[in-house]
């Protein structure tokens, strides 16, 4: 939403925004059906009270141009374009509401909307500052890329050789032997999750998660008819050993956990992994932090995976640069000639020009570089996020150091975190991915994130949210 | 697959092939239940005889290690890991199998295998020569990209807006009017249409499309169980004044058809736009070759679009490069958004620096030049190889003279393009789209590219193509 409407001029702030809706539908912007966005979110998105909004869509409806449905849901009136045009115009919201894909969750969208806002304070994001990315070096390193007509092609379909080539050698460092043959270049880790839905699972299977999980924010599994089956550590061998009906599968994140930033020991990644090979239940390991872990790490589950039981997955999006959209699969043949067959259908390969950037990263020891320089810079910021929330949080919330990563799991000890909170810390332009996103029950958590906001943005945005639990908290 | 027998070496190809496969059983990469490429694929990628591969499979047969299902095929049996390790094994064919997406048609996986082949000669290849790409221009281009941290960051759901902003001013050429509200940036035509088939489209539902359709050779809607209806221009008033039921829509390419090479007149547009609106039916435009018209072109039907009834596709694949993976859609503001909010959970936008390069050339005048310089190119391209047809297809087949893009839809008198000549072209290194991939029950055309292939390469393929389709048709 671009437009917010003018103060300085005469015309009443209602008025105006009558005039803009009625334009975006006369444009066929807005066509009939089309759902609007919640009063909160739209007033928030206009800069207006909601009582001068409730003004102007009083006006609409009044006009028989808006309605409501059940709920407190506004919508273009279907009867709209025949009020205003007299001609008929395709239900485009009937198309939306009947397809396939789930929505995101309306925080998720709120979040990935104000995330584009500058004046927004970010305490979650899980993003590096611009100010931790190389983009001098990156930019300088573009010179250095050897374009030829072949490579800026349509690619293979498992993705540039010279990647793979280099991936092989990179992943030798995570004890991970692979060949060129069993990997898969993705546009990041979020379509490889897609790939694997679409590909690999039955409509009907179960994926197992723990109990919170990145995968309770996004929809690739739920969106095609898989469901989700959160369970947590102490019962995790119970579930596991019933051998759930179909062909299951376990997404697991053991290295730097999001949102929970733990760490498996090497014991509870070997009982674990005996156990799936037992029930038959392959897993999806999810490795994209690993790089980022403040001390030595054991070897991923991926290493000690000698039945083909793994499905591997790595990127650069929280190391290099997200806007790469560079991010890799390791698997068995079979799967990876699968993924690589879905991969062509879908988008026919990732950007030519990223694989390229990541290549030459990758095989000239700027990656390794780089990577020294940002974990420090990580480790710096997250000893002050842990001395703002020693002085400020010691008292209403619990939470551990970090291992490494993006993220400190803040636990409060009443259960505070609600979508009530979520809002009037966004009216105070602070921007936080409470619990309930990755646990819907969830009322106890944030997951905050040093890696995006800059010290004064944290200490501001903690100083504020602490304030604004207190007063909630209040008799 | 990248490993051949070595015929220097004095162990039997047989033996050579027995080992090689028992080592990727062993090695986790071809898992029980593998399903092998089939026999003739797989004796080609090896270059041996297909007697010599069989003396092979029986072999690794009689010790239970492969075995033959229903019709040809050959899969790892499920005990193979059993006899060699004494493990059980998760069954990933199985998992393959009962998953959603369809395969690529085995034709299409062929193709995508054969075109990394360098030694092939691509008589059909939908894509640019690399000696047409502006690649040097394009290297150049790099250093004056203007990259800072917020541009290679997370992308915003509809892509980056200064590529939106140059998209508004470019698709102005096109005669249609639009705002950075109503686009969004894809990696890719092709991706457009998985976006709509889960993010509009409801199960069940028909999409509709020409006689010969592109459609037909990917599976973006029927994967999500969409039917796709063929209708011959002759009787589509009729098909679409029937109102099938549920929510349907039309895929057209108006211009510079694929395969076809057709375009439609302003009449045949406007007729078209009005039956469709007063069917209540919406339609996809997919526009991707326009900018490679030889003459002046009518305008798209999104120009003609004042009820929102259209969901437009542009791309820079077929003009700039197919690497950058970048396209875009434009549509309502509610189609829009839906299709923002799954790009978001697909893969959170398109590359950043592919967005950057398209930027920087839509903006600075390096696209429209280059696209002078391409077309004068492939109008040469087009008039040798209407030499060539003349010279040497006159008696079997009849074609029309190209009108702009990359495409010759020949067409032979007789039923001759099978799978058979398929294969046959094939084993000389001539690699063709047959007919049949755009209308299965096709057997007269074959859709030839002059773009890709070099003159030579022209030249020596059709003549070769001419004596195959000879000697079948010889008595």
């Amino acid at each position: 939403m671009n437009w917010k409407p003018d103060r300085t001029l005469s015309i009443s702030l209602a008025n105006q925004i009558v005039h803009w809706i009625t334009e975006q539908i006369l444009n066929g912007h807005w066509p009939n059906g089309t759902k609007l966005p919640s009063q909160r979110q739209l007033a928030l998105s206009l800069g207006v009270n909601r009582s001068t909004l409730q003004e102007a869509i009083d006006e609409l409806k009044a006009d028989g141009i808006l309605c409501s449905k059940i709920g407190s849901s506004t919508f273009v009136s279907n009867d709209s374009w025949n009020i205003l045009v007299k001609q008929k115009q395709p239900n485009w919201q009937k198309y939306i509401e009947t397809s396939i894909h789930k929505a995101n969750y309306q925080t998720i969208q709120l979040i990935n909307e104000f995330e584009q806002d500058e004046s927004i304070i970010r305490l979650s994001t899980g993003e590096l500052s611009p100010s931790l990315l190389p983009t001098e070096k990156i930019q300088h390193s573009l010179q250095h890329l050897k374009l030829d007509g072949k490579a800026i092609g349509y690619s293979s379909p498992q993705g540039s050789l010279a990647l793979r080539q280099a991936l092989v050698h990179y992943l030798k460092k995570r004890n991970i032997e692979t060949t060129v043959g069993n990997i898969c270049i993705v546009s990041g880790g979020l379509q490889a999750l897609q790939l694997i839905a679409v590909g690999l699972l039955e409509p009907g299977s179960t994926v197992l998660q723990e109990e919170y999980s990145y995968l309770n924010s996004v929809h690739p599994f739920q969106s095609y008819g898989m469901n989700l089956h959160s369970i947590s550590s102490s019962t995790e061998q119970m579930v596991i050993q019933k051998k759930l009906r179909g062909q299951n599968i376990y997404y697991a994140i053991p290295t730097l956990h999001n949102p929970t930033g733990a760490i498996w020991s090497q014991q509870r990644k070997e009982q674990f992994y005996e156990q799936c090979l037992a029930a038959n239940l392959p897993i999806i390991e999810d490795d994209v932090y690993f790089e980022l872990a403040f001390e030595k790490l054991s070897p991923p589950l991926k290493a000690i995976d000698s039945a083909g039981q793994v499905v591997y997955l790595g990127s650069v999006s929280k190391t290099l640069s997200p806007g790469l959209r560079i991010g890799w699969v390791v698997a068995p043949t079979p799967v990876i000639k699968r993924i690589a067959d879905i991969k062509m259908q879908m988008d026919y390969g990732s950007s030519a020009f990223s694989q390229e950037i990541v290549t030459h990263w990758l095989t000239n020891g700027l990656y390794e570089e780089h990577i020294i320089t940002l974990k420090s810079e990580l480790q710096k910021r997250a000893l002050y996020m842990e001395k703002l929330l020693i002085q400020h949080f010691s008292d209403i919330a619990s939470w551990e150091k970090s291992k490494g990563g993006f993220y400190i799991w803040l636990k409060f000890h009443h259960p505070i975190v609600t979508s009530e909170l979520f809002y009037k810390l966004l009216k105070q332009k602070i921007l936080i991915n409470p619990g309930y996103i990755y646990e819907p029950k969830d009322a106890f958590h944030i997951r905050l994130s040093y890696a995006y906001a800059s010290e004064e943005e944290l200490r501001v945005g903690l100083i504020c949210l602490q304030k604004t639990v207190s007063e909630k908290t209040k008799p």
